[in-house]
């Protein structure tokens, strides 16, 4: 079945928030990039991993695809001769995630500004059949 | 494969944002719903569409999944004696979109208090092989 297209964006969709970038909007890799926007200096993956309370193949998987995007850097060493995985926000993905929350306040501003002090029925448009 | 357990959430999970509802947080749906939000007399299918940017086809399904969840409720009429639809936000699903608004607020505010004023390197953490 042929999609059907809505056409080129007009500013009369006011409510699409074309800014709301999926590789961003899941709800895991949101949770990831704003952990990560918040520790500049980079988390550990077992950080990251309690912090956003993602199984280890979830977060693998979900930093691989910020890594392809360039979004976010993995750095592979050792601590006290163990093993470690860093995680760390590209200058890019700092960029594009600062972006997207600037959608999201949008967001959050239309739900308060239509916070109603009173609701017209629908009826008023319609005659109820 | 079994999945592997995170286990109980805690409050270690400082960025799981377990409250950004699937239901709610998925894009089409989220617009549908801060449309809605936003007018409380209701939308006529035309106008969600158009403020949305969604397809026909999109814009039912979604639409459906909110009204099976009572989250929307859909009035069928007629204006002008041409049928018609509207969508209206039911009072679980105002409640529940406000209480999920309230989880973009914390989103936001991580991002704002997690810029930066200077990078340290993930190198201090680790020896860099």
């Amino acid at each position: 079945m042929p999609r059907n297209d809505p056409g080129p964006k007009s500013s009369s969709a006011r409510f699409a928030y074309g800014g709301l970038e999926r590789l961003i909007h899941e709800k895991a890799r949101l949770s990831i990039l704003s952990s990560l926007a918040s520790h500049p200096q980079g988390l550990l993956f077992t950080e990251l991993r309690t912090l956003c309370a993602l199984t280890d193949g979830n977060l693998s998987r979900q930093l691989q695809l910020l890594e392809e995007a360039d979004f976010v850097e993995i750095w592979k060493g050792t601590r006290n001769n163990r093993p470690q995985t860093v995680g760390k926000l590209t200058g890019v993905g700092r960029k594009r995630f600062l972006q997207y929350v600037s959608v999201l306040e949008g967001v959050v501003a239309d739900a308060l500004s239509g916070a109603p002090s009173h609701q017209t029925p629908a009826a008023s448009k319609l005659s109820i059949t």
